[in-house]
């Protein structure tokens, strides 16, 4: 990743971070503001990846070992010479040079963006597609959006929630039929009967999609709810 | 979107402003911290939804309308008791959610997160899929990137209404109080308190997954099932 003529040491701290939360961890930085980067480099917990950015004099410099050089833009501001293609189109075609090569992502200052020099060494561009109404990304932002959206297909393999295994029909039923119990010995059924019979209260039971966990968990609570239901009609 | 008991005012600023970039305008807060809030509100170019953020005193008034409630984390610091749906696997539930009804999207502070309270309100979370070398996103990155993931797809996204309206958090809430008060009733808390505090009976009912019309049910059985217990303790 490349910072052109940034400006705000708390952007290139905040780049720094992304890079380093989603895996990329070569950062260059072109014309750096001197006392931004010394300080962004200072801060207490500056990364890894801002204590080895490389520093350059050009924009030609910093991308002369990269076989794709792909530039960043909000768009709209100026006339654009390049294609400019959404983010989630352009992640693919980044992903797969970067599997062979070295690709440079080309963010601007904050106040003025790319310039036209700067994007003379792009191949194309990329944007993140916002709303009309609101199109300027804060840098920091920009770069976490940028490294998320590329590492996003990186493991193909993703790994769903671990789900606890679902009741059994058997413990559904055990439930089902200890519910009836209770709703017996606390005369609901006797005044609702009408509108909730057995098979209405099985399928109301089913509707919850507990877990066998959780079954057992529900069936202890109606036990003691329905022995204090019974103690108490007795005593 | 809502913020717990955030401290930066950047990142509140952060977080405002990327919701404007992607179009999601509704931000709530919950006992931020003041100077901070105010701080951010009154910050040069404060966006449009900073200025009709909405303050709570509580999670639980905050998601009070909502129908799912998901929790952000970086996973990893502590014993995690819902299931964990890595970004782009949970932004299609919540967009499609979202069609229809309010999506609560938590976000902890920047020291501690979310704690288990804020956590029990949540139906189940979300994480961001960094490397593990290094798992703590900047709140304002980790807003951003969220934002960009929920609006990527949402010109894809299909409407497919649910079959039932699902529960609000306001309805599970009350669900979930008067089930304690019939384990209090019942003397199930008495026996089992360290087993069962209110935070576990809270997930216990999220993990249901009622509708809005199951939770009506529920409501009225448990009413019954309260009062028979009371009236046979009084007899």
């Amino acid at each position: 990743m490349v910072l052109v003529a940034s400006r705000n040491p708390l952007n290139i701290g905040g780049a720094a971070r992304a890079m380093s939360n989603f895996g990329f961890l070569r950062l260059r930085v072109v014309n750096p503001h001197d006392v931004a980067f010394r300080e962004a480099r200072s801060a207490v917990g500056a990364s890894q990846v801002l204590e080895n950015a490389e520093e350059f004099k050009s924009v030609a410099e910093a991308v002369a070992d990269c076989t794709l050089v792909v530039g960043t833009t909000a768009v709209g501001t100026r006339e654009l010479l390049h294609p400019v293609r959404r983010l989630e189109a352009a992640a693919p075609l980044i992903r797969k040079r970067l599997a062979s090569t070295n690709v440079a992502l080309l963010f601007g200052s904050e106040k003025v963006g790319l310039t036209n020099e700067n994007l003379s060494h792009c191949h194309w561009l990329l944007r993140i597609p916002t709303r009309e109404a609101h199109r300027s990304v804060n840098l920091g932002q920009a770069v976490a959006i940028c490294m998320y959206e590329l590492a996003r297909g990186s493991k193909a393999a993703t790994r769903s929630p671990e789900k606890q295994p679902p009741a059994t029909s058997a413990g559904l039923e055990r439930l089902a039929a200890l519910l009836l119990d209770v709703l017996h010995n606390s005369e609901y059924l006797h005044s609702h009967s009408a509108a909730l019979s057995q098979e209405k209260l099985r399928r109301l039971v089913r509707r919850l999609h507990l877990s066998d966990r959780d079954a057992e968990i529900w069936l202890g609570l109606f036990r003691q709810i329905d022995w204090k239901l019974r103690s108490g009609r007795d005593s």
